[in-house]
């Protein structure tokens, strides 16, 4: 059972907060990364390109957790720890197109380079705590 | 050597932003919190309580990574990934009033609690990278 974003926080979820979200490197130490993210209702989605860093990580270790601040107040936030569950390119140009209009507010995502292939993670959150 | 902070990322050490900090579980998963720090001119200098999450994670595991964001602009950030290289109760009761300074503004910290002793850890900087 994936666990549940508190009714109070989906405000965080909803809006265009970022998400700082951790990823294991090969050795085991973390990475942190400011990252676009939205939820499918139960997943936590985020999308990147193969063989970045995060795709690495994600793709040799699923244990990933995320912080998503409130961007009018940094005393407010929820953590979230889990596990990526899918790893996918289906959609998933579709999915960047889909956070560059809850970031950017525009149509298409403005940043694609010819020879990158986007990929779709899910994360199934398994602890959610929050504060403030 | 600790890896040295971008003079034009220097602004985000001085000025009080956030740090999104990585530690990892007992079971080697990642967790990030938010919290406050500052810059010894090589140690990145977090602050934290005996006995919680954080503490015994970087007790147990001295691997952490941290992001800190722009708070004016999400798309400029430094990311830092190093090891915890000392863990003292010493001057961490002063340092959090100095991060208090740094944060609220105020002279001394007003969310100490009477059975907690705090404690501050020096993290040495191994990879420095900065985008936007």
């Amino acid at each position: 059972m994936a666990a549940q974003v508190p009714e109070n926080f989906m405000d965080l979820i909803r809006e265009p907060a970022f998400a700082n979200l951790a990823t294991l490197m090969k050795d085991g130490s973390p990475q942190v990364t400011p990252v676009w993210f939205d939820f499918d209702g139960v997943h936590v989605r985020i999308n990147s390109a193969k063989g970045r860093i995060k795709d690495q990580n994600m793709r040799n270790h699923p244990r990933v957790a995320l912080a998503i601040m409130d961007p009018r107040n940094p005393y407010r936030y929820m953590q979230i720890r889990g596990a990526v569950t899918e790893i996918t390119e289906q959609g998933a140009e579709e999915h960047i197109d889909a956070l560059a209009k809850k970031y950017l507010k525009v149509d298409r995502y403005p940043h694609r380079s010819a020879n990158e292939v986007r990929v779709m993670y899910k994360i199934t959150p398994e602890r959610i705590s929050t504060m403030g």
